[in-house]
């Protein structure tokens, strides 16, 4: 089996898994209990959280909150600070954020805006920074786009959003660039999500960065667990597992990105151009290639290759419950439903290798002309 | 070592774990992916969805949502379905159920009512039953307290309430009796809060179990999961673990609450009376015994234990980043401070044994008695 679907999520690294399986067999307390095992747990989440931010951030300046995915990472971040007025961001966010900004429509809280995207799956930074006035409170723009793989600069646009309105709170989906692209935070982003599952670490953990001068609202309630920030036991093992995840994916960063460019270039140099087209910018993520088989329905495609035994998804997972013919991104791009009929999303991982890849530009060409065949 | 603070956390079963551990290592899929690994994902997802509610209901009346943990549970229920008007519930609840209550208060959706205690740590029916009027939308009551382990009638609560206001939306904490002791859910009770690690499950999984009829209102937005009724990625592995280790407790449930009970008793038995006073009432659940040692602070005689080896708590592990003194639980029965002050909680799993009991009760009787020499 060749697994391309790395951003949908990735295989657990075995690794990370085994060292925080301690956790789960032998130190299995609960954090908040009084004796000393239970406050080692306490330290080791401490621990945890100030490794998780110091990979993208400095401790003095920023601290992380422990929650269970990313997209309740994203809702804490709508939820908790887009207030009376407008709440802006762009349509080719992730459903977790998207969702959110209907919701806030629905509850009244505050007017959704959202902000085009370019050819590319950025946002069109113009478009953002004019829907911006001084009735904004919420901005929220992803780090890299998960299905074009676009990044978006978000420390440029953070600074001009703020240059615009200084008590703007700025928001950024993280959960595709961390432990991916190089990335600092800057003093102008407030809040920032990231995931374990899709860098090594299981589903059921994630994490809302802030910015330690901005005041935590909490969405979940309850024991006071995370300093009051966010209730609810802690998944200690998922946590650890997370924390030693990203030490690796960290370590090598640099590398897998280089490596991972390579093999992407390699498989997309080795698909029919008279069929596939690419999506992804060519400054996008290494980690995505989006693109388009031309006549083709990429559904029926990824099925194709998945009895090939090739995985890989027609664009967000996480919208695959939407039912929606289309991606919503791809449209948003620019691109005609002809064009978003036929997208097919291809994601590494550093585990990927060139064999891999060109095999895939193989099954993918052998499907492509199988189907364009089929239908002629 | 010996652990009887179960209530707070339990050992995960390593069987479960073991059954469930196909989840991390091969079958890491993403369940919203459109192969048909992913596919296959749902299907296991459902089957737990089903065998977790099969346990204690009818799967054609009602269906189960995984959340990240109980206290998630509770708040969906509450902030989902506490409506203008009034809410009602317990000072007996869980932090997880009182701090959604406060902040149904602070935005301003519904004005909290918290019926009072019985001495046993049960809900005063009546005084409940007084509160309830045309204006309430929402009533929650646990259904075994925390704390002392006392059993509240919630099917007879619920019919009582619904006799009362058809209209009230009835809940029920669940996370200590699910898998503990017998019971079927009832017709009146619209959702039940169950939570993975108190059974042997782990950190990071729960369910809010709900009756089919009731419109379900997700209180986490984004890709859609869960039918839409809770986003993000689900924690497979989690909701796994949590299914095996169900079907183990579920099926030895009552021969496991018989045993325990015997020890219980046991224990108790062991305990110098001139010392320690029982606040569990008779029939509480087996699986938790409260305490207190007359003039001793629960805390300094905790950490004694824990130095020789016993681990036990001195109310609920969630509260205790309160940094209240007294437990606001056993006030609430209407005990003094002074008991309040000496309160421990015993709380017991299958695997503990007879030996670890009464080991446990002499440790108790040598730290108390050292804890009043050296304070004399």
């Amino acid at each position: 089996m060749i697994y391309l679907d790395n951003a949908a999520t990735t295989k657990p690294d075995l690794q990370a898994l085994e060292r925080a399986g301690e956790f789960l067999n032998d130190n299995y307390f609960n954090p908040s209990a009084l004796y000393k095992e239970g406050f080692a747990l306490q330290c080791a989440l401490k621990q945890s959280r100030e490794k998780l931010v110091s990979y993208i951030g400095d401790a003095f300046s920023y601290d992380l909150t422990f929650t269970s995915c990313g997209t309740e990472a994203d809702n804490t971040a709508v939820f908790g600070y887009a207030r009376r007025g407008n709440a802006v961001t762009s349509a080719g966010e992730h459903a977790a954020v998207l969702s959110a900004f209907s919701e806030l429509k629905n509850r009244g809280v505050a007017e959704p805006r959202y902000a085009p995207l370019k050819k590319s799956g950025g946002v069109d930074e113009d478009k953002l920074l004019a829907m911006i006035d001084d009735k904004t409170s919420f901005v929220s723009v992803m780090h890299v786009n998960n299905e074009t793989g676009a990044v978006n600069d978000i420390a440029a646009i953070a600074k001009r959003v703020k240059a615009k309105n200084p008590r703007v709170v700025f928001h950024s989906d993280g959960v595709q660039a961390y432990g991916k692209i190089p990335f600092r935070l800057t003093d102008d982003i407030d809040l920032y999500s990231v995931s374990a599952h899709k860098i090594g670490g299981i589903k059921g953990t994630g994490a809302l960065i802030r910015k330690k001068s901005l005041a935590f609202r909490p969405y979940i309630f309850g024991g006071g667990q995370e300093s009051g920030r966010r209730s609810g036991t802690e998944n200690v093992f998922g946590i650890k597992a997370f924390e030693y995840a990203a030490e690796r994916k960290f370590s090598f960063l640099q590398a897998d990105a280089a490596r991972v460019a390579a093999l992407r270039e390699r498989l997309f140099s080795l698909l029919d151009k008279r069929i596939f087209i690419r999506l992804s910018p060519p400054d996008a993520s290494p980690y995505i290639l989006s693109v388009s088989a031309q006549g083709c329905r990429g559904e029926i495609l990824l099925h194709m290759a998945d009895d090939r035994g090739l995985l890989i998804g027609t664009g967000s997972a996480c919208s695959s419950n939407a039912k929606a013919r289309y991606s919503r991104v791809i449209l948003a791009c620019g691109y005609n439903e002809s064009v978003a009929d036929g997208v097919l999303r291809l994601s590494f991982s550093p585990l990927t290798t060139e064999a891999e890849a060109e095999e895939s530009a193989l099954i993918l060409n052998d499907c492509a002309r199988e189907l364009l065949c089929r239908t002629k």
